[in-house]
């Protein structure tokens, strides 16, 4: 029996979920019963040019076409951002149509209200295209690990910081040179704001943390940094202490206080994170009962984010075979989020200082005063009048960390603070 | 509302049900409507000392205490083995008792009559935890990944054998010494044959194949070699051109033929394989939609394996709150095994030669009339009147690298063929 879909965008990843419906309509038959048609497509403008040939499926920009075809039992949206998808999705669950979304904007701010929708109108949503591309994450964090309380999220969710980041690491080239590279070969955008300045990684964090740590988390309670800052210098460095320059997206909980940040974070070659390169994705979530865990795959693309869309798909088409909406209760514990109370974590320093006799003693005062050990020094590469000290403190908290900070700056002999980054633990 | 459950066996993994499924009750009533309490304990002693202290929960060592008890829904078996455990799984499916069981053995046996006999009767049968312990693979295989037609399932599914060829390769040890104190730690049985002979390995590999390739595939059609002659110098051989020994449990399909082999493989240092080390399992999936996907978590323990069998359990409680038997469909596409028609692999052998003039170029004259060209030749460490020869082939199938052994055998010169081993494509 066909079940009809309407499709909402077909750019790349829309046209790579007609492409996979088509290739698996035989096998998704067989395994739930209903053989799924994508009848209906909504453009913009009817004579674009589409990444996929469209055979029997009918172009419309008319929403009403697809909202109002009774046959039409499942919308899947790629349109991506938040307007007109949002309206565009709350209308077709209120229309009792269930809805299956790669759109992790929308998700990251309204994902409660548009889940809210769905459980009000008897349909259901999933996303699992959302975060993290063809690669199980939501799923697996919804139920395979519900079992766990989990403590820590770390992920490397951005592809094309992580492309940028793996070729500076590669090449020594410094970051407005890979950019410039990355955006020629259309792996980063020509407004690389969203990706390189945290803010997509930090929308993923959003949704992964409101799913392992059953909170309410919003985005703008992240701390976003994304790695403009990191130069050359930077990577050769943490190269030379074992480590690799990765921009993390971190959630941790400790005590009911859950800390969420994105930032470029040094990572030691044994984590198993360091080994994650170029596009590739991969979370890694330390469990009560599991352990740690790593899923790792390709964050985006067309097939693999259809890989996931069709997935949903599948399960859409067996609750609709069951008779049930396959949504979960919504568990939304009381916890308090606070991004500043990060846990003590070692951190990386490099500063510019004068090149003259009790700098050093000075530098290792201020640490003292701040009661920061310090656990590596480099002192290199003097320029004229001028030396590189790079530091990495053992843990410290955020307090004590700041406090060191200041009283750095107020300090006549440090000529700048480059950098400052945290330093991954390395079993994880 | 409380739901009752009937754990058979209380050892290591059964203690750990009993613990997480207490630590959850709340959460898991939270999520499922229903609160999991295990009722009664099939032991066999019970005297015997448990890993965790007992509460409400009944010991008993008649299983018909639990198979008659109308209150209880569920059945957990943590025995392991065949015997008795399939006849008390059989005999709970057809009480109409949902089943969740870590039984690896059994399911890659006995899988399919399970299976049906499960469905015949309108209960569940669930087995995250026989493979991979606490990382999801079983769901994600199943479900998330549906989508996809997989080509590849390469895993380190033993954690004894990593923790053992992890060992070898950090210390330079040879197998015997790092298996005795393996042994001596508790990570190794007192007859280790089910781990290092790669048995155990094979029987992962049977269930994860069954459900990545859609087919009916026999344990006994699984090509299993162990790790028992994999020597230091192999290790350090391998270090040398770049690798680590592995034994991977290796699926591929190409055109309908599947194969299927479990043994010591090089796996290049920049393939996410190569850095799941010590009591760490890991699966490498390849699907035509999603491309590569890693999997990487703690395969074995008491808590990581209750990780598994409990999301099992809210899988079964949000069943029975729905009221829907939470099977799926057997897709057994028909589909040919045969393991020894495995793809071209690179391939590294290590040979003792005689060590005069004209040797090697013997050897190079086999290679070249069996058409197997030759990548790296490392000779070393020439003992009296003999050497040793490395090879790494370039890609060779199975029969050119059969009738290549076979005229090396034949040779004179060539004093013992000590390892073939093939190496694993640096990308996966």
């Amino acid at each position: 029996m066909d079940l009809q879909i309407g499709l909402l965008g077909c750019g790349t990843v829309g046209g790579g979920v007609v492409e996979l419906t088509r290739r698996r309509a035989e096998k998704i038959e067989a395994i739930t019963g209903r053989r799924p048609v994508i009848t209906h497509i909504l453009v913009r403008d009817l004579a674009k040019q589409r990444p996929v040939a469209l055979e029997h499926e009918q172009l419309t920009t008319r929403v009403a076409d697809i909202l109002e075809e009774p046959n039409i039992q499942v919308i899947i949206e790629t349109i991506g951002g938040i307007e007109p998808a949002k309206s565009l999705i709350l209308s077709a669950l209120k229309a009792k149509k269930h809805v299956i979304t790669a759109n992790k904007d929308l998700i990251a701010v309204h994902g409660a209200e548009i889940l809210e929708t769905a459980e009000q109108n008897g349909v259901s949503v999933f996303f699992e295209a959302a975060v993290g591309g063809a690669i199980p994450l939501i799923r697996p964090l919804k139920e395979s690990l519900t079992a766990n309380a989990i403590s820590d999220l770390k992920g490397i969710v951005n592809g094309t910081t992580n492309y940028i980041l793996s070729k500076m690491t590669e090449t020594g080239a410094d970051f407005d040179d890979v950019l410039k590279e990355a955006q020629e070969l259309g792996y980063a955008e020509s407004d690389p704001s969203s990706d390189v300045d945290g803010l997509d990684a930090a929308r993923k964090l959003t949704i992964l943390a409101t799913i392992g740590f059953h909170a309410k988390v919003r985005l703008d309670e992240v701390i976003v940094t994304g790695i403009r800052a990191v130069t050359a210098a930077d990577v050769a460095y943490a190269s030379e202490i074992g480590c690799v320059i990765k921009l993390l997206a971190a959630g941790s909980e400790r005590d009911g206080v859950i800390s969420l940040n994105v930032r470029p974070t040094l990572v030691p070659k044994a984590h198993p994170l360091a080994h994650v390169s170029d596009a590739y994705n991969a979370l890694f979530v330390r469990g009560d009962a599991a352990g740690d865990l790593m899923f790792f795959g390709r964050g985006a693309g067309s097939l693999p984010t259809a890989s996931a869309v069709v997935g949903d798909l599948i399960e859409v088409l067996r609750n609709i075979e069951l008779g049930v909406s396959g949504n979960e209760p919504l568990i939304r514990l009381q916890k308090v989020v606070n991004s500043k109370l990060s846990e003590p974590l070692k951190h990386y320093l490099r500063l510019s200082v004068e090149d003259k006799p009790g700098v050093f003693a000075k530098i290792a005062g201020i640490f003292g005063d701040s009661d920061v050990s310090m656990e590596t020094v480099l002192q290199k590469r003097v320029k004229q009048g001028g030396a590189e000290v790079v530091i990495v403190t053992h843990e410290v908290s955020p307090v004590q960390l700041e406090s060191a900070l200041l009283a750095l700056q107020a300090e006549q002999s440090v000529q700048e603070i480059h950098s400052v980054m945290p330093v991954e633990v390395a079993g994880g």
